[in-house]
């Protein structure tokens, strides 16, 4: 090839990888946004069944530990659920989150030691201690949205 | 009173017990089946959060753990989620569910061993197996669908 054909053919293979580099990115920050409101939805599903329980609505007092242990796992992995790039798309999550990572990862971990200790009292059976650690879990999931959640 | 008017009274009280009867009745059948919904999605929600894992769009391996014991904890509730009166209103669930209640304890016991098998292979954390095990989750899902809700 001519050098001039090398440059068309050099300029051409940089703008196949950009687009392709941008698109992937484009994907994984989708993905994550995906991923992250899989484990949202997961957590007010579960919210919802134990508080059916807790108000005598449906199911069975048995099944709370089940949800608080499901719970916390969720918990334990939120600080996973941020990456940068994860901002920009359909969310609501808001900058702050890269903006205040000190802030934001009181937050989470507000939410992973209450709902870690919802299940470990879950699993204990004494219903109106579980009221209370579920409680703490609400307040932990209110706090991060109440600064870090565009208002609903 | 005279007799009359005791009829009426008798009468009066007993059309106000029926219909707090039937209000609560029907509320019950309302929350049972969204107590069920609540699981039907936090089973989605896991099981979509661990198949973005397994391809490698978004999260960590180490997350799969975390959802699958959520599955097997859900899996296990699955054959209290189904009370008598909770087919009739806002529902997918076939009368099936009731009129051959041995093939669906089948369809139900076949998640929560399918559930229980997974996470007991997700937390040894191989991805291969954990593949494997999560494919028979998905086909105990669908082997309920298929005879037990109504048609997407």
């Amino acid at each position: 090839m001519t050098p001039f054909v090398n440059r068309i053919a050099a300029a051409g293979i940089a703008a196949m990888v950009a687009s392709i580099g941008f698109a992937g990115l484009a994907d994984a920050d989708d993905n994550a946004i995906k991923y992250r409101q899989n484990h949202m939805k997961a957590l007010a599903a579960h919210m919802g069944a134990i508080s059916a329980v807790m108000k005598g609505e449906a199911g069975k007092p048995g099944h709370v530990a089940g949800h608080a242990a499901a719970l916390a796992s969720i918990g334990a992995m939120t600080g996973d659920l941020f990456p940068v790039g994860s901002g920009e798309g359909n969310t609501d999550a808001l900058p702050a989150i890269w903006a205040q990572p000190g802030e934001f990862e009181k937050a989470w971990v507000a939410l992973k030691d209450a709902s870690a200790n919802f299940a470990k009292v879950a699993a204990g059976g004494d219903m109106a201690a579980t009221g209370g650690a579920m409680g703490a879990v609400g307040k932990a999931c209110g706090g991060c949205h109440k600064s870090f959640r565009k208002k609903q």
